[in-house]
């Protein structure tokens, strides 16, 4: 797919998944509601209850894997990540019968790795950082021809990303606002495109760590600015925006929100405790954006949230290390 | 309602309380099978997962305060808990404009006291114990006139905690075996008549703490054996039976399992891991008394799981190293 996802290419992606992955719940909670404002709604899109892998990313990977031709699939897939799609790509795979290889970092969380070795994945190690990771994949694409498919700047992957949000306008239709976090840009650059077809009227805000703010001085700066060092608890985020994704999200998007990792950490226990799921740190990144600009949000409003991954090392819950209340 | 609940009764119920509570999902996960045997589908009936209150509880209050007369609500109603069942019955008598009174013991989990309070309940303190806290009720109830409603020895509050069985087995209907958890026995006596009723071939085993195993003595004794001292981190199910739930368990149940604190914090763990949910440690015990057996179940079985609660003080996760298991 060498265009922009447009509208049709969306309600195609969503008709082409949904006969394989469960429409996610969304989770309308009043207590959630009055830690913004006594007056708001909050509704959340449980993308970390996604069924088997804890997070959206088996959207986009199973609209980039069904769009493949037979020959391609007979080439195996290839793709790199630390976590979440790493975990998606390989049960997708398995489930198609198409062999798949995830260059994985050597530092990489363990559980994550155990799923992807559970769902049938071949993990492949490089040495931490993008210089690494890169090489490694193109090493592996040469030596295997397998079909190298990026988590993030790719236009299917973004198009299979936009279910998500398509599907939260279908259950609450008259969102002022919708709430994503932004690491590469997939899921965020999906959920504008979608917003801005199916409810133009709905503006979208993105939360982002502080520690890895590059989608907030890309945008200042009007060009891609990669992170150099990051340094937070939302270890999904932390990679720099695509060509693919920065113009749609310098496009559609209202304004970046940053949070620190004390925010962070506060909202991972507040959705864990009134919602009874764990909300990883990453995505709890757009809850904790709401409510730090919760004076903003003093009418009637009703805000969705997207909660991406729920896949926590529950040997290190952040909260419990940094207890820290709303400032 | 002076009678066990016929088919009719749970159908009754089951239409009353539908309109204001949903339906909770059921998860069926392929990691936690594999935990049992590799030919297990183990279907998790998401009770922990009711909005707002967090457990099954809302079922039997809602259907229990559906049934008062004009009279009845005016006068106010009163019951006795330290837990989940306070939260439903504040938010319950809430919604319904009815004045609420909840006899809690003065060490209840703060979490549960300040949800109480959010919902609106009235909280009478008494000293921990059965005798001071019957005693509270009667104070109160003499001195206020309110109804009062026993949280599990009630006809009502079984119809309605019988829904969640019959909700599971029209999601699930050719299960082989579904677990429920002990306390008191209102879920139990519940699961165990809507199995009877709408699906006869279902064998229903119980999950308890052996650190309050009144239930397993009960059965092998024949008579109701109090719990005298109880030591276990499932805080939902040390009440010991009454004499409306004893005579349904002995009737209908298939056997009992008693599960160790450790397991049932290894099962905790297990299923936050795997559905990303804090099913707390009371939740766990069905799924503890499966993975116990788990020897029992090697053909190819249906099997649903009551994940009763999911209402945990984060500051106390039993299966963390150095929190441990607390008493």
């Amino acid at each position: 797919m060498d265009h922009i996802p447009t509208k049709q290419d969306i309600i195609d992606a969503h008709e082409r998944i949904s006969g394989y992955i469960p429409r996610t719940p969304v989770f309308s909670n009043e207590a959630l509601g009055r830690l913004v404002s006594s007056s708001v709604s909050v509704h959340c899109k449980m993308e970390c209850l996604m069924p088997d892998v804890g997070s959206f990313k088996i959207r986009g990977v199973m609209n980039a894997l069904l769009s493949l031709t037979p020959e391609e699939r007979k080439r195996g897939v290839l793709t790199q990540s630390s976590g979440n799609h790493a975990q998606a790509f390989a049960l997708v795979a398995k489930r198609m019968g198409i062999q798949a290889t995830i260059v994985m970092p050597k530092n990489a969380n363990p559980i994550k790795k155990r799923n992807v070795l559970e769902f049938g994945g071949k993990i492949v190690e490089c040495e931490p950082g993008d210089a690494s990771r890169e090489q490694m994949v193109r090493d592996v694409q040469s030596a295997t021809g397998a079909v190298d498919i990026h988590p993030f700047n790719d236009y299917r992957i973004i198009a299979g990303h936009a279910t998500a949000a398509k599907e939260l306008l279908e259950n609450v239709p008259h969102l002022d606002v919708i709430v994503a976090p932004v690491g590469g840009g997939g899921l965020l650059s999906g959920t504008l495109l979608a917003t801005h077809y199916f409810s133009p009227k709905t503006k979208v805000i993105a939360g982002e760590p502080a520690g890895a703010d590059d989608a907030y001085r890309s945008l200042q700066a009007g060009s891609i600015q990669p992170n150099t060092t990051v340094k937070t608890i939302a270890d999904g985020l932390i990679t720099t925006l695509g060509d693919k994704t920065f113009p749609i999200i310098q496009e559609y998007v209202d304004h970046i929100v940053r949070v620190e990792d004390s925010e962070i950490a506060a909202a991972m226990r507040e959705l864990w405790e009134r919602l009874r799921v764990t909300v990883e740190a990453s995505g709890a990144v757009s809850f904790a954006a709401l409510v730090k600009e919760r004076s903003s949000y003093t009418t009637f409003m009703d805000i969705g949230v997207i909660l991406s991954g729920g896949n926590v090392d529950l040997d290190r819950i952040p909260f419990l290390k940094n207890i820290s209340i709303f400032p």
